[in-house]
């Protein structure tokens, strides 16, 4: 599986699409909005520049793509006014894998802007847009060309399948059960990628920009923690469930795993150290329900209702992963299962993503 | 009609889709490379800059799009291994309305990029790539950010279909037929978005930068010259054909303009010297046959597999605005009639494009 060609939220406006199914991740992005602010205050102050050049990384479509950009052009409209400044040019660039449904953002972006300027009492400033095909493990940007970098739900993605876990039999991503060698095969995959990341992000933004970055990990130094690896193991479960009832094959699953890491804080924090470039000034742990609500609790009566949202959330998520390896027949009953096993499962448990967002400055 | 939110080539890449049906938009581009080369050579020698911004504004998608940028590339690592200088990290910026089919070009771009490497011998060099929706006839882009502009087959296109042409009644377009206040109407038109295209570019340009625009246009005088009216009358021709058989309503004839404006060289001139910002270094004035090839000798025999090259071609390029207009169902039966009336009419005459190339220096 060619990670870069096939990884992408699930497009268009549509009942599985990731614009209508996001809400856990604009939970996150809500829940980070004091860093991010904080982050592009005092990179304003600091700097003044009249030209600001912000991107977003791993933007996916719909409402998440462009919360982020009106929350920092109203940041930075404030500090405008209260400094009795000039608005600066805005220029965003939103990045995602070329699979990524651009098409539907760019169609957006009219009304977007229209109501911006609504919202904004008096705004007469530039804004422009760009879309960044490409894989962020890499360079897509030019020398010192930006000053704020921010990237949400996206950093636990790996570039590829790590090498080395045939091993990993039964499941589809790191789990109790899995041996020793998959879990370490599958951190060095993160460590060569999030590397990869920083020296490249080094590159392109300007000394003393800022980067926020906010990722889907674990408290636990444990990789194969409940925390971060249940939620896949349900699923592996309502695979598992297909092929003893023969609609799939065993190697199928064996052969499937997820290119994805969800790293414990000092994972992350020791990256960012080891590459040099940047420093960090805040880290937050937190965590989020499955179901992107605020209510950890809910009742039996509305784990229907809460279980087919967790559904539909990890659809948009998977499907075209799932697709590309399985086929798309087995789709409607593989979610239909896993959503069986969910109503089942959040009933007994607390269950919730743990996150870790990241705030930096590029000091060399 | 919006055209902003209706104007696009057709999309995909299917048997009616722009990228397979561009040939005679392919040709023209061939035949201006020249005028690039010295444009971006000239540029290069006198800047030398670290980092090249290059746009090219309503680029569509399909094999044009990609064909300047890898042109473009070849010229200046060409001049680089003459000069001995490191190549300079390109960011190319395309844009279009954000109806185009932007999908697929980001899609097609990692092959782009494998087949240029391939082709340039021991290039290391970076290469950076943007999607920009939006119209042209705004600003686009930060001030003085873009080093070189390109834009070929779109600045025909008007940003919107002018007032005051009610009168052009069983038209489309100007035509013979056309009243004189409506071709007045689309003149001024022309000279209104020409002369905001202008100044937004010049905003938008450094102080040296260049700017090579190819317009679909004329040599006459006069507006509703065959030279430059005839294609569309013949689409009128087939429209009035199915009111006269009662399949489309007199009014919506009557209601329905192509917003386009097919200049000559001297109105092109005199927008860009009552700019000021610019300065011309070249202007040239070609044909390109109907179909897009190099012969304008077509034998009767191959009439049929050229119009319907000519039919596909119009088909690609005008299938949005009249769905918008008319609906899908008229789509087959008016392109049709179309390919009829071009078998009977091309057999009798010479018929071709004419092309305005215009190169200009930014002295400001």
């Amino acid at each position: 599986m060619e990670v870069t060609q096939v990884l992408h939220m699930n497009g268009g406006t549509g009942e599985t699409s990731y614009a209508n199914n996001s809400l856990l991740q604009q939970k996150a992005i809500a829940l980070t909005e004091g860093m991010r602010e904080e982050a592009i205050s005092s990179l304003y102050r600091s700097m003044v520049p009249r030209h600001l050049a912000i991107a977003d990384l791993g933007c996916s479509c719909g409402p998440n793509t462009l919360f982020v950009i009106s929350e920092v052009i109203k940041s930075v409209e404030k500090l405008c006014v209260e400094l009795n400044h000039k608005s600066p040019e805005y220029q965003f660039f939103m990045n995602d894998l070329p699979g990524n449904d651009f098409n539907s953002i760019f169609k957006s972006l009219d009304s977007f802007k229209q109501k911006l300027s609504n919202e904004i009492h008096a705004w007469t400033g530039s804004c422009f847009f760009n879309g960044v095909p490409g894989s962020f493990y890499g360079r897509i940007f030019p020398s010192k060309s930006l000053h704020f970098v921010h990237s949400s739900y996206s950093l636990q993605w790996l570039s590829k399948v790590p090498g080395g876990v045939e091993s990993n039999k039964g499941n589809i991503y790191m789990a109790s059960s899995s041996p020793i060698n998959v879990l370490r095969a599958y951190y060095e995959q993160f460590q060569r990628d999030f590397s990869l990341f920083l020296k490249c992000r080094a590159e392109e933004i300007v000394k003393g920009g800022r980067m926020v970055l906010t990722i889907l990990g674990r408290r636990s130094d444990d990789p194969s923690s409940r925390e971060c690896c249940y939620i896949w193991e349900l699923l592996a479960m309502a695979l598992n469930d297909m092929f003893c009832k023969g609609i799939i094959k065993e190697e199928q699953i064996d052969s499937f795993n997820i290119p994805q890491y969800t790293p414990s804080p000092s994972e992350v924090e020791m990256e960012v150290k080891k590459e040099g470039s940047f420093s960090i000034t805040a880290l937050e742990v937190f965590e989020v329900p499955w179901n992107g609500c605020d209510n950890w609790n809910v009742f039996d009566s509305e784990l229907p209702n809460v279980s087919y949202d967790v559904t539909k959330c990890m659809r948009a998520v998977a499907e075209p992963l799932l697709v590309s390896h399985f086929g798309k027949a087995i789709i409607e009953d593989v979610f239909g299962r896993y959503q069986e096993i969910l109503i089942e499962r959040m009933a007994k448990e607390k269950t919730g993503f743990v996150n870790i967002s990241i705030s930096m400055i590029k000091t060399t």
